[in-house]
C-alpha cells in the first residue's frame, strides 16, 4: 500500500514557500498504515504535471496532489487532470450552492463567473466537499490508482485529509499497521551511540527499522515496525527498548511519539496543577510561542516577557541593575535573576528565562556570539547553564529554545 | 539550465520533519538564474536512490542531492552514488583531517572508525569541504550532468550552497537572469483581483509570467521575468507593475523583493531612528519572535510582554482592571491599552499588542474564536482593530500576527 504526493505550483520550487502540507500529510497518512514512498514537487506546467502523474501511477495505489485548483489562469491542475482522465468538466450543485453560501457569509464582493467555474469538477469524479474554501477536492481512478486532488491552501487541504481522503482510504484499502517509536537521547554523538548500539541494531527484527535523527546536540532513534499485527509490533518495540535502554539508558532523556516535548511539557504541569512562565532575551519570544501554539495552554502558561534590550531587563523584568552590572547581562547570574522574576511576576510555579548573544556579531553583552545561558527557576530552587552553540543565529536560538525545554521537562519528571 | 533537488531520508516520507532545505535551496538557485525544475524527496532504499537519480539525470543539467551521509547504517547515500557512478570509495587526507581537528576542538569523546570512514569518497569525485560537520559534499559528473551531494542538516548544506556549489555552479555554467517581483495586495480576494487585471494579465510579455499566491487574507502577486537582458527585464517589470498600480494601487501595500514585512519595518525603524516593543496576547510571542530572528534587531527592537492569562495583562503590563472589566478582555479598548502599556513600559515610540482568542475553544474572554484585536500605539496616537478570523487556531495566529505586522508598516509609511 503505497502513496505518493505531488505538489504542483512554481512557489515551492522557487523557494517562496516551505512545503508543509507534504509533511502533514505524510505523517496522517503513516498513521493509517499507508507508506509514502515519494514526495514530488512540480511546476505549473501541463506536460509536467502529466508526466508526473504518469510515472506516480506506476510506482503507487494512490496519488495525492496538491495545489493549482485556484480561481486563476496559472491554476491548470484541474484542466489538466481532466486532460489526463480524458474526461470533461461538469458543473456540480452541491459545489456551487457551497459556494454561494460562502460568498454569502464571508465575502462583501457579488459572486462572479471566475468563483462560479471553480463548481466545475470532470465528470466521472467523486466530489470531495472543501468545508474551508470553493475548491472542491477530488477523487478519481485509473486502473487501480487513486487519484486526489486537493486545493494547496494548508487549512483547506487538512479539513479535507481528515474529512473525506482519510477515511475514504481506511475503507478502499486494506492497509497493515506502522507503528514508531522515537526515543530522545541528550549528550552523546551520533557516531558514538551507533557503535555503542551496533550489536543491538544488528540483531533487531527484519520488520523494524531504525533511524538516526540528529538535531540542534541531541540525536533521536527512530524505530519503525511494519506488520499485520499490532499487538507484535508493540510487544517487540517494547521489548527492543528495554534492550536499548540497558545499553544506553544514561542518555536516554525521552520518549516521542505523536507529542512535542512542549505538549508533554504542558501534560505534567496541568497534572500536577503547577504554572509556567517565560523571560526570553535571545531567543525572544520563542519559547513562549512554543507553548502557546498549543491549545489548552491557557491553563498552565500564565505568560513571558521578551527583555530583548539590557534596559528592559531593568525597567520591565525588574532585574537589579547592580547584578547585572557585577556579572554582566550575558552570565548565569542574571539568568537566574531572570528566572526568578519572571516566576515573581507571574505568580507562576516555574520560569524559563534565556540570555546570551545568538550571534553572528557580539550585542550588548560581552560574550562570544553564540553563548547563551538559560536559567530554570522551580517552586523550590532556580539554577542556571551555559551553553556554547556556533555562530550560525537562527541555529542558536533553535538550540536554546529545545535546551531549555530539556532542562524544564528534566525538573518535571 | 534545469536543476533537481533530491532529498533523501525516510523522515521527510513520514512528516517527521518538514523540509526547509529544498526552500532553501531553490531560492539561492533561482537567485543565480537556475531553474529548479522539480524536488523529489525519497526514502534511504538503494533501489529507489539510483532510479530517482538516473531520471533525474534525463530531465535536468544538475542534480543536487541532499540527507543520507550520515556516519550510521541508514545512511546509504554515498555508497548508492558511488555505485552509481561504478566508481570506489578512497580516503580524502583533507577530510580526514578535518575531522581530526573538529574532534579535538568540540566533541570530548576519541575519534572512531566510524567517524574516520566520513572521510571515504568516491575517487573520481571533486570533494566540497564542509566547515560545519564531517561528511564532505562531492561534485560529480557524468554525460554532461553535473551531481551535487550534501548532508542534510541544514546550516551544514547552507554553508556548503553558499562556500561551494553556488559558485562553482555559476562557474560551470551559462545562465540567463531571472527576476522576480512580488506584489503585496491586502483587502481584495484572488478571482476579484483576476477578474479586474484580467486584461493586463493577457497583454504581458511571453517572458514573464504571473502567480497568484493567496496567503491568510491577504494576496501575493508575483511577476517573474526571464532573458538574457538583465535591463530589459528590469525594465518591463518596472512599466508593468506601474500599470497594475492604475488598476489596483488601492489594494497594493508594498512590494516584497527578498524581504520579510519584518525586515521592512526594522529598516524603516532604523532609519528613523525609532523603537518598537510588543504586548501580546493570542499570538504568544510570535510578533515578538518574527523581529528577532533578523540579526540587528537590537537596534529598534526593545522588548515584549506576553500577557497570555488575563491576570498578567494586569499584575506584569499594568492594563487597568477597571477597563478590562468594563469592556471585557478582548475588546478594543484594551488591545489600546495593552499597546500603550507596551510603549510606556520599554519606553518605546510604537507598540502593537494583541488580545482575542484564537480558538479553536472559548476561552477567559467572552467572544467568539477567531475573534481579534490588534492595537497600535505610535509616538502621537495609538487605535485598534477588530477581526474576525475562522476556528483554526495556528490560522489564526499567522493571520493575527501578518496583520499586525501590516499595520505597523502603514503607521511607517
Amino acid at each position: 500500500m503505497l502513496a505518493e504526493i505531488i505538489t504542483i505550483g512554481d512557489e515551492i520550487l522557487i523557494g517562496q514557500i516551505i512545503d508543509t502540507n507534504s509533511a502533514f500529510m505524510g505523517k496522517e497518512l503513516n498513521k493509517i498504515g499507508v507508506d509514502v514512498y515519494q514526495i514530488t514537487s512540480i511546476k505549473d506546467d501541463k506536460q509536467h504535471i502529466l508526466n508526473a502523474l504518469e510515472e506516480a501511477s506506476k510506482r503507487v495505489d494512490v496519488v495525492l496532489i496538491t495545489g493549482g485548483l485556484g480561481p486563476t489562469k496559472d491554476d491548470i491542475t484541474k484542466h489538466t487532470i481532466c486532460e489526463y482522465f480524458k474526461d470533461t468538466l461538469v458543473q456540480n450543485k452541491q459545489v456551487l450552492v457551497h459556494i454561494e453560501k460562502l460568498f454569502e457569509k464571508y465575502i462583501s464582493t457579488p459572486i462572479s463567473e471566475i468563483n462560479k467555474q471553480q463548481a466545475l469538477v470532470p465528470s466521472t469524479c467523486t466530489v470531495l466537499m472543501n468545508q474551508h474554501g470553493t475548491a472542491p477536492g477530488m477523487w478519481l481512478e485509473k486502473e487501480n490508482t487513486v487519484f486526489i486532488s486537493m486545493p494547496g491552501v494548508p487549512y483547506e487541504m487538512k479539513g479535507l485529509m481528515k474529512n473525506e481522503v482519510l477515511p475514504r482510504i481506511q475503507n478502499r484499502f486494506d492497509r497493515p499497521y506502522i507503528l514508531h517509536k522515537t526515543i530522545l537521547t541528550y549528550g552523546m554523538g551520533e557516531s558514538a551511540i551507533a557503535e555503542k548500539i551496533e550489536n543491538w541494531e544488528d540483531n533487531l527484527p527484519a520488520y523494524i527499522k531504525l533511524a538516526y535523527l540528529p538535531n540542534l546536540g541531541n540525536v533521536r532513534l527512530r524505530l519503525s515496525a511494519r506488520g499485520r499485527d499490532n499487538k507484535i509490533l508493540e510487544d517487540t518495540i517494547e521489548r527492543e527498548v528495554i534492550k536499548l535502554k540497558e545499553i544506553i539508558g544514561d542518555v536516554i532523556v525521552g520518549y516521542e511519539e505523536d507529542q512535542t516535548i512542549e505538549v508533554r511539557i504542558g501534560e505534567l504541569l496541568t497534572k500536577k496543577g503547577k504554572t509556567l512562565s517565560v523571560a526570553e532575551s535571545c531567543t525572544g519570544g520563542k519559547i513562549a510561542e512554543s507553548f502557546i501554539t498549543n491549545a489548552g495552554a491557557s491553563s498552565y502558561f500564565m505568560g513571558g516577557i521578551v527583555a530583548y534590550a539590557t534596559q528592559s531587563k531593568i525597567d520591565v523584568l525588574g532585574v537589579d541593575p547592580k547584578v547585572i552590572k557585577l556579572y554582566t547581562v550575558t552570565s548565569e547570574e542574571v539568568a537566574k535573576a531572570m528566572a526568578l522574576k519572571a516566576k515573581e511576576k507571574f505568580g507562576s510555579d516555574y520560569a524559563i528565562s534565556t540570555t546570551g548573544n545568538a550571534g553572528p556579531s557580539k550585542g550588548d553583552g560581552d560574550v562570544e556570539a553564540g553563548t547563551i545561558f538559560i536559567g530554570i527557576a522551580t517552586p523550590t530552587t532556580v539554577f542556571s547553564k551555559k551553553y556554547i552553540f556556533g555562530n550560525l543565529r537562527e541555529q542558536n536560538i533553535g538550540r536554546a529554545v529545545n535546551k531549555s525545554l530539556e532542562l524544564l521537562l528534566g525538573e518535571l519528571l
